[in-house]
């Protein structure tokens, strides 16, 4: 394995970090690498917003549920889909204004998603490690006042990087042959793979160094996303200009 | 730079291939290596459909406006974000059914998109190359119907991988000053810097090897996200149980 696959196979989430700062240049360097990723029509349709303003590192941590890591990494990052700056651009070209369609809400998220992972993975490649953070969803209309975002620019996650001051173990990932379908969605497998995922996470879940608790995969994820509905996004989303139609 | 940053930069999107194959243990490596991206919660919400039948692969060109890279590559994935798994699984842990939330819709397409871009680079690092296919979106029903998706599947994009057959630059990304923010958006540097890149852009596609033309960023980009409306996606979305609420 070479070391492009053998720095994605060690990644873990890290939340704990060293007081040490990530130097200027190197963060530039890492969002350099994460632009030169592939952009649908090359539109480029995301910012990152650097949040070093400790009150506002403070808020942010709120909105998310009190993650202390939010305010303690080397740099906290927020990504948008931007289609702020496209919009603009459509306007002055004479070709109209953006109408909030579904295609371009995508679009734009897949960007901003691709981008955002390359500069997680560019960060692990040097030693450092971080976390994506969902929970600014949470509250997207306090994040985005208090980062004065535009219209038609959304936060999509937050994510903390830094220099690592814990150990985690890799967490096993569903076996490939369950993401990975021959032809057609191999429906009628699903119940046994997750019986079996779910009994091979059981073992991970009591052995692991740390936070160990009796629990499976789908105990996990079914009590994660029932819990996570964020029942206001569609309509944050449709006031700033998004999934109109 | 490491490996993994020049890795990163060296991407361009390949779009003609050799007939040599892809071995089957090298695809399955570098899905496994895409399935070590992080993932929301832990929901691994994304399943690939590998489609080899030549009949398939002919109706998708087809549906993507006739890209013919999509009947010649050595391997053809389309990249779903799943749902499906994760209902089945909260339905069997007496957690209810998923309503069809812009919440979980977002995840999904978040965390394929992660995991894609980990599959793409690692491809690449091995010397293969290969382009995203959001052309599928044109008709996202007939590719679901074709590949057999269940509810709460849905096609995000395609993916072609193979060994490259053609020599291609790097395209410049937007300066990083311009996308990335310091503390708040700022929107008011918006007008100065598209018309920077769109110098520099002018002087790419007129100096670039093959494929020049009079263009320039702005030209380009607002005629791309202006054809691509693909108007059917919400409704095509939502009769498949997502964005309903």
């Amino acid at each position: 394995m070479n070391a492009v696959m053998q720095a994605m196979r060690n990644h873990r989430s890290i939340r704990k970090f060293t007081p040490e700062p990530i130097a200027p240049e190197t963060l530039q360097a890492l969002i350099r690498s994460g632009q030169a990723a592939p952009s649908s029509s090359f539109i480029q349709a995301y910012s990152v917003i650097r949040v070093s303003n400790p009150e506002h590192r403070a808020r942010i941590s709120e909105v998310a549920g009190g993650q202390p890591w939010i305010r303690e990494a080397a740099e906290f990052l927020v990504y948008c889909a931007d289609l702020y700056r496209i919009n603009y651009l459509c306007e002055q070209q004479g070709m109209g204004t953006l109408t909030g369609r579904t295609e371009h809400f995508l679009a734009a998220s897949v960007d901003v998603a691709l981008m955002a992972q390359n500069v997680l993975l560019a960060a692990e490649s040097i030693g450092l490690g971080g976390v994506f953070i969902g929970g600014i969803r949470n509250d997207p209309a306090r994040v985005s006042e208090l980062l004065e975002l535009p219209e038609r620019v959304y936060p999509v996650f937050g994510m903390c990087l830094g220099h690592p001051a814990q150990e985690i173990e890799v967490k096993p990932r569903l076996p490939v042959e369950v993401i990975l379908h021959e032809g057609r969605y191999q429906q009628e497998r699903v119940p046994a793979q997750v019986a079996a995922y779910d009994a091979a996470m059981a073992d991970y879940y009591q052995a692991r160094s740390s936070n160990r608790k009796l629990s499976d995969w789908s105990a996990q994820t079914a009590a994660a996303i029932q819990k996570k509905q964020r029942e206001h996004m569609l309509s944050f989303l449709q006031a700033r200009g998004f999934l109109k139609c």
